[in-house]
């Protein structure tokens, strides 16, 4: 018997969807009620706050994941995906609050989760292929497990924008912290 | 007028317990009812898995933080702290399963933060001195920051724990996601 390998996971549609599921509520809590200036903190310069990074969440719901999906299902690799616009999140949530966009962001997510459902995807569907426009041919596979993954890679950002700001609070020790200090350890 | 730094917050002793009361419902939304092949998973070699994290957050509310506290409130810099075991989550929850120790956690951080709110702490309070056994001199205000921070980073790594698990499958896209690249930006 093999030790299982515990760095690795396959793509397994049920347990991407339960992830997925989760995020609004990851978000949620890390977020709602929070006094405004640590919701619009950042790292300086162009960097994101998390109320632009629930506006980035919103966006990629709303003209990304579930739309390039359909365009792998019914187009193939005849049909690019139309790029993703990564700064769309600065235009659109003007005016709104970060509960309007927190609340927003957990329709559509229920919304679009409900849609992949709909779509009963086998592992054929899951082979098929699509054209990126940067990195050419990925699979539907590809696609939805970088949904997943891109989920964390917010999750992390929010955690270390809001981590970042007592940089200097915390002291000496700033050098056993890795989401001050910038490593990964 | 000048704009506001958006980078540095100081400590304000409500909002720290404002974020540190959210940590259980984050890790909760993150892990519960998750299979326990995603929540064992981890990094390789002797990094932990989201199932480790639990228990090493749940050692700094038993051993580290309070009790760090009191010892600066009761001795001053006149009694060093006791070290912290980085490798106490290993022994404590054999046979536990991840639903107990994430209610451990929860029911131990509520009592903390009721024991913390007990102790009235005023700026004065804040600004006394302890004697950490590597940087010598910490202060009250360091410490309790540095909890803050801490859960921060250890969300940022069951994030980063789980979100490795699909650097295989999300195939070209790997370049575009920070955490699983390995960079900060």
């Amino acid at each position: 018997m093999t030790t299982p390998d515990r760095t690795r996971r396959p793509f397994v549609l049920d347990e991407a969807i339960d992830i997925l599921t989760r995020t609004p509520a990851v978000v949620g809590a890390m977020l709602r009620g929070l006094p405004e200036h640590w919701t619009g903190a950042h790292e300086g310069g162009d960097t994101w706050s998390p109320f632009d990074i629930v506006g980035h969440l919103i966006h990629g719901e709303e003209a990304d994941w579930l739309a390039r999906a359909r365009i792998i299902l019914e187009y193939g690799e005849s049909k690019p995906f139309t790029p993703f616009d990564r700064q769309a999140q600065f235009e659109a949530p003007k005016g709104k609050t970060l509960p309007d966009l927190l609340d927003r962001f957990a329709t559509l997510r229920a919304e679009r989760l409900r849609e992949l459902a709909d779509m009963h995807l086998t592992d054929a569907d899951l082979d098929r292929r699509g054209q990126h426009p940067v990195f050419t041919t990925v699979t539907l596979r590809q696609l939805l497990a970088t949904w997943v993954a891109h989920d964390f890679d917010h999750i992390v950002q929010i955690a270390r924008v809001l981590a970042t700001q007592y940089s200097d609070e915390v002291g000496p020790w700033r050098a056993y912290l890795r989401v001050i200090s910038g490593t990964q350890g």
